[in-house]
């Protein structure tokens, strides 16, 4: 868990899903992906979970960072064979990280 | 899933934990906030996945309705057994959305 304050304000992808019965592939290009997010110019942490649904959301510096993700060419393939195979449907929420606080 | 978009911008509460090992009316008391949640003026949605951490997003139409909601009575309580007994920690962040796509 990203605990650690960082320097407001930040943004965050909120990227909800869910999954189709397929797994073809599903499984490593979802680490890689991570891996590759890791990788990026901005990038501030990321966290993922899921049960009936899958929540993970993703924390970058600003919004140039993310529109850079976005459309990274190794991403953009990901998000084809996403809509494709892996997921039934997804939203992507881009949000404005205003206040924090932790226990 | 809340896929129907709303009325931008709207707030993201994003609230990430790490469970205790302690049951102790856990279930009860989170089923019961999601349903005081639904029940509070500005609430939009709310969506929520757990395994290794949890991570439950909250949505509202503005921070007033944010404020409301932190400060309702039966909502601390729970905020404090929370503390006491089910979260070995927690992290709040307050997000402005400002932008959404769905697949």
């Amino acid at each position: 868990m990203n605990t650690e304050n960082k320097k407001l304000p930040y943004y965050a992808v909120i990227f909800t899903s869910v999954r189709t019965a397929i797994d073809e592939g599903y499984a490593e290009t979802a680490s890689r992906m991570i891996e590759l997010a890791e990788s990026q110019p901005g990038f501030l942490g990321l966290e993922s979970a899921r049960n009936e649904i899958g929540i993970t959301v993703s924390y970058w510096e600003n919004l140039e960072a993310i529109r850079a993700w976005k459309q990274n060419s190794e991403h953009l393939l990901a998000q084809e064979r996403g809509k494709v195979l892996w997921y039934e449907q997804y939203k992507v929420r881009i949000a404005k990280v205003e206040r924090e606080y932790s226990f």
